[in-house]
């Protein structure tokens, strides 16, 4: 359990499909999570790639998430739309939001498209990732339970209300950043306690307010910090309004922990996804002109004694990406254990999983 | 100089008008510039108000910022468009990129704008309390002469990009955050230094990369430090994209920095607006009863010892402006210094300024 396991692209790929079917899930819906999933493990961003696979099918054999769940637009302007997810796995109505957000933008321009009734939707940069292969700029927002204090606070007062956005350049990958508004993300915490690791004193607030390095006292008897303090705290609440308040999503308490609370019942996440379409503004040229050239002064930028060059967010995320197709994902142990862990109740039995 | 300087609204917008007015600046342009400071101070965000106003008049009067600029739209489709703010100051081409982005969403639901060939647009959360007065929800972002490391560098790579939006509320204040993606922002530094303080130690980074507390050396030996490493980081560059590359305005390292740079040239900043139009997607009293209910649920949050109540943002803005209304402005001494500076100069002498 303490090495990696490199397992290919398609391998683990068709191993989620495999695994979400068993709960009655179309293959088509299957195939549209297992490939958020995988693309997020790709990045390297395993807290939120197959790591999660074994949790989203207890909750959809639980039924608190609809195996048949179908989403579908429901309401719709000339640049905006609403999503109802139908309670299926969030990726599959945050992917037709982001999918309809897109069409709305090459028309409009711009686009708001917010969904309500999903659940947990992954890793919020999967879906900026699919704006700029359409060479478009967007950004992703969702909300959820509290596990973050507020300035002042001693219990959680917002979600982790997660930002991702990317930017398509020309010759450079696209711009990526995905980002938890409290310091870390829980999923942080839970790999930090798998690992067996304390936590940084600036990750978790204790009942009585103060900073904590026991993990263990997370979620439930400690709240995440916000990041930069009432900064994160002012970004996750707009991303509560757009993601839960103007979607008709469930809000704040409301929403259910996807992992812990009740497994038979909706969480009722809320999503929101804004896409800009640069190719209406100005030739599409021009734009990866201007970005890649911002990019290139970054990349010139002085560094620090021990640092080879100043990165754009998503550069390392696209690096290991290019290792992951020639030379399959290295999946860390606790991944692996998580799988074989959902494996003894599936009994798919894949070679790479061991 | 020790004490602070009570002055009306009315008398301060009248001398801002008049201040501006000797440019060349018609009365309608200096009214709506007045109107921004004014309604900073009145907040009590003095670092943005009409402490600026006397920089401003040296650039209009050298030149760099053209007094008889006039901003226009240059172009647009169904749910965007791009305003050129004719090298005019910043609040003019910015207040227009607001009324558009709001005439836009009331049909499209959603809007961008850019604005390009601008300058310094004061404090950012003055625009999207606009939108707030027409039941909008709006974000407002800017790009600036890079003066924030990147995580790694060992010079500035992003200016201070500052976000602000703000939802409107029903019983409540509209909710308004305004913040720079460095920890703190330009002007409190300044501000400090002027108050002959010195710095905390994670606002600036000296030119070997270490954080340092000699505000002295801000901005040519020294540069911001991110909010939050790289999640600052990231922001200024979502920001820097949609305000200055999309826009077409100067980017990075090409905007003059509007206090220090020559003063007769322009300083070609860019700022970009997203409207969204609540009443396209549910009923407006629906959605204002949402907002409230959250920040109810937010002030019956627990807190800690000696905090009367976990604040929404923008709370205290709006607590200070109540009383600003009713008892005048209470002017600290650095902003009175500036402006008595500025009228040695102008020799208008008000009252209030004595």
């Amino acid at each position: 359990m303490s090495e990696a396991t490199t397992v290919t692209i398609e391998a683990l790929h068709a191993y989620g499909v495999s695994a979400l079917v068993t709960t009655g899930m179309s293959e088509s819906n299957a195939r549209t999570v297992a490939d958020k999933l995988v693309l997020t493990d790709s990045w390297g961003t395993f807290t939120h790639g197959n790591k999660l696979l074994g949790d989203y099918i207890k909750r959809l054999d639980a039924g608190g998430t609809d195996p048949l769940g179908q989403a579908q637009v429901v309401n719709e302007g000339p640049a905006w739309a609403i999503v109802d997810g139908g309670n299926a796995k969030g990726q599959i109505g945050c992917d037709l939001a982001m999918r309809k957000a897109i069409e709305l933008a090459s028309e409009a321009g711009v686009s708001y498209v917010g969904v309500r009734n999903t659940s947990h939707f992954g890793a919020a940069g999967v879906y900026p990732a699919m704006a700029a292969e359409a060479n478009m700029i967007s950004i992703a927002m969702a909300n959820d339970i509290p596990s973050v204090c507020a300035p002042g606070s001693t219990q959680a007062v917002m979600g982790t209300n997660p930002l991702a956005y990317a930017v398509p350049a020309g010759k450079h990958p696209p711009i990526l950043l995905d980002i938890a508004t409290s310091t870390v993300a829980g999923g942080k915490i839970f790999a930090a306690l798998q690992r067996g690791e304390s936590l940084a004193p600036d990750w978790v607030i204790d009942s009585d307010g103060k900073p904590t390095t026991d993990g263990t006292l997370y979620p439930l008897k400690a709240a995440l910090a916000p990041m930069s303090g009432h900064k994160g705290y002012g970004m996750a609440l707009l991303h509560e309004n757009l993601a839960g308040i103007l979607t008709g999503a469930n809000i704040s308490w409301q929403v259910l922990n996807w992992i812990i609370d009740d497994q038979t019942k909706p969480t009722g996440h809320g999503a929101a996804f804004i896409v800009i379409n640069p190719a209406a503004m100005m030739p599409l040229a021009k734009f990866h002109e201007r970005v890649d050239r911002l990019i290139d002064e970054i990349h010139a930028a002085p560094t620090a004694e021990g640092v080879e060059r100043v990165l754009v967010p998503g550069e390392m995320e696209w690096r290991r990406r290019e290792t992951a197709l020639a030379k399959g994902i290295a999946l860390p142990p606790d991944v692996v254990g998580k799988l074989r862990e959902l494996d003894q109740r599936l009994g798919l039995k894949p070679d790479w999983l061991g």
